[in-house]
């Protein structure tokens, strides 16, 4: 059995982001060579949320909307005691859930077309990771 | 290390469905020969979710009823601009979670009597697939 | 290949709880021997939920307020026909998602500082139990 690690860096230009990511994990499938196992696509940060869903515009709004109704900014969040602002983030990093598991055959992601893989930035403008980890063989 | 690939094929009646897979998954888990490790079972859609909770028709329509107050239909989705309708079963989905993982000890699926696995359809009445993909020794 | 099987047990004196659990694991992972691979850490109850985020106090207030305004106690679930009263935890459980997948490399957990493993309890005060699963070798 072999393990691949890497990582993936982003510094998003706006407080919540969705950044489709599918790409840069195929390449890391590929670099890894193991052919049949799965990757982790785990989010290093507990603002940060990893998903796997429709790379269409519209959605995103939407899902963005969605989170924000749901988890929303409170100034009251207890917190922000501590001098933090960003109880929601938090809040949406759990809904959303911060990783998958992604099948390996074959060498290749065992994804459907529309099954994109996403980073989901809840409190960003500052560096922030993603680990990518390959098992199998 | 061996992995076993499988598909579960769904259409449902209902729009929206719950459907008990526990059997077809330990049915697998046995057709493996796999001993010791891990059963992904993941949606292969972007509108159905993967749960592990209870066999129990009230809390079934509980959940149901739960979901469509925190994910509802709405026409004025964005995504809809495309000509889908289904905006809220791809928030639906992402709230639910798309996979889980289960571990495999013996043989068997090492669940309690009362965690059963679910697939949970939210654009049904259509042909849909749900990976069951076995990983170990 | 190997596998090491644990469970860590609660009973927590209250009906919900947040039981931080990082060094259990931590724990766990050093006496498999295990160098590379992954960790499952899953509740094996259908009203329990695992995560990762802060071990902040304020913040884990924030998580069960919050928690309890989108999936509330309500006496008319239909779940509670049956005799029980805990339709609420069990819909907190799916909101929170039931377990997470740890990587383990060089031995130890690949964490950050901040993201620590949580045992969240929703129907609390008797005896349940998570299952810590470490597959790699």
């Amino acid at each position: 059995m072999k393990t691949h690690t890497e990582f993936l860096t982003f510094n998003t230009k706006k407080h919540r982001a969705y950044v489709h990511i599918t790409p840069q994990v195929e390449k890391i499938v590929h670099d890894s060579w193991i052919k049949n196992g799965m990757v982790l696509v785990s989010a290093m940060h507990i603002t940060a949320g990893v998903y796997v869903n429709d790379n269409e515009d519209g959605l995103i709004q939407d899902i963005d909307q969605w989170l924000e109704n749901l988890a929303p900014f409170r100034q009251e969040y207890k917190h922000h005691q501590t001098g933090e602002d960003n109880g929601d983030s938090h809040l949406k990093a759990i809904l959303v859930h911060h990783q998958v598991i992604l099948p390996v055959t074959d060498g290749e992601l065992r994804l459907r077309t529309r099954q994109r893989v996403f980073y989901a930035e809840f409190d960003g403008q500052r560096s922030k990771r993603v680990l990518v980890y390959v098992m199998g063989e």
